[in-house]
């Protein structure tokens, strides 16, 4: 427990608070993305006004391990918050919840965070995946949770492929212009491509991506399932470390933050 | 192949007709159910509409293996429906599917139907499936499929009072009052309670059901599960054959028609 006032805000009185680590599930089809933005609600917005309803005092202020952009779901994003120490962790995250309604963000689990700990520093590991529906009839039940393609995927080409991506490399050739990421050095733990029936999904997993990175990924990667490209062209599109090398960015609905790891999950003793 | 004609419509000229069968997905969220009412949109509607572009000599009367209630989805329901002979498989499917837009309802698969066959009274067996997500949290990414509970449930308790289900029996106990049913005997072949993670699924296959039944069954092994009720209990819910024995009717949006069985499949030759 890290009991330690963290932050006052001089203006309203004197308030302790502490950092506290959630888990959240949302829905990024209606937001545009985690981080604040000047138009449009971001998912940010949406648990910072709800903490508001908690502690009057508290100055916003998240952190997340993955700034998802619009549209891209979270089933498991990890953020950390100021909130006031006085709180229960059941309280933090059914009070929390009950303010973000009706919007399709929740909390999962709530835990005081350990000392020094960084939703977004502390993070050691990113998983995320993708999801493409590949068949002729676009999706009903999972509209907006998948990149629909209407021709069949060739799976195993794609593994192929994928492979060609595992390691430490530099991933300009799969980098948003956007991206402000220092360097573009990157180490890709793991690029798996699985087939359940109509579904192709691709798992990632990095101790950090750069911006698009997946999606640039994945767009390549159905390049090569489509049979448009040949497997060993990924390779060549790495090494020319070039954006204009690899293929398109696929669309942000397909894609979910699915876990993030750190060298101590700051929710065991997990909460339900 | 059955290219008689089935159908004329003396007003308009004559048109070649055969019965064709359809697979389909649906979101039943937005709708009033599978059948057509007097007031709101159902998804025989919108079929139907569709057919219309295709056929405007087509009389409507399209018909299912399962009329699913307002928010039940489909992942496989199969439908029938009288469109132009001269139309091929992948005509129907993608010409429906563009006139279905933007509803969240496609055809998977169109097929010449048997001669004989019935979507409904050909089927030997339909499989549905009912998602609960038993957390604190409320569903943010499934949302409008599953029932939310708010507290743990026993799996294995509500497997045991399922056990007491299988078989054939008279199910007034979980029969709606509007079933309109001539026998309220029915045999149950699965009845199974699966839990991955926060979802517990329970899986319900016979030769056909009564109106509500699943839904029935699943709100009365909810009280089970939920530890309000003895597994023992549901044996003698059955046996009193009345609707006040048994629970509560779980809610629609958990509730999904997975597959329909027949003789002989319809859609082998599988078309893609």
């Amino acid at each position: 427990m890290s009991g330690e006032p963290l932050l006052r805000n001089p203006t309203v009185g004197y308030e302790s608070l502490r950092v506290w680590a959630l888990l959240l599930e949302y829905d990024g089809g209606p937001f545009v993305g985690w981080q604040r933005q000047a138009a449009g609600l971001a998912v940010q917005d949406v648990l910072e006004r709800a903490a508001a309803h908690l502690s009057p005092t508290a100055l916003p202020g998240s952190i997340v391990a993955g700034r998802t952009d619009a549209g891209v779901h979270a089933e498991a994003q990890v953020a950390q918050l100021a909130l006031p120490e006085t709180l229960g962790a059941a309280q933090v995250r059914d009070a929390l919840n009950f303010h973000m309604k009706p919007h399709p963000v929740v909390v999962l689990r709530a835990a005081p965070a350990p000392a020094e700990w960084s939703a977004r520093f502390s993070a050691v590991g990113r998983c995320y995946r993708y999801r493409i529906l590949q068949r002729r009839a676009r999706p009903a039940l999972l509209a907006g949770r998948v990149w629909h393609l209407p021709h069949a995927l060739d799976a195993d080409a794609m593994q192929v492929a994928a492979n060609s991506l595992l390691g430490r490399h530099d991933f300009s050739s799969f980098r948003a212009s956007a991206c402000q990421a220092k360097s573009p050095l990157r180490t890709l733990d793991r690029l798996q491509v699985t087939r359940h029936g109509d579904l192709v999904e691709i798992t990632a997993e990095a101790r950090s991506f750069l911006h698009h990175q997946v999606r640039n990924m994945v767009g390549t990667l159905a390049l090569v399932g489509s049979g448009r490209w040949p497997p060993e062209r990924v390779a060549a599109a790495l090494a020319a470390r070039d954006r204009r090398a690899a293929g398109p960015t696929a669309p942000a609905p397909g894609l979910c933050l699915v876990g993030v790891r750190y060298r101590e999950d700051p929710f065991s003793p997990a909460l339900r």
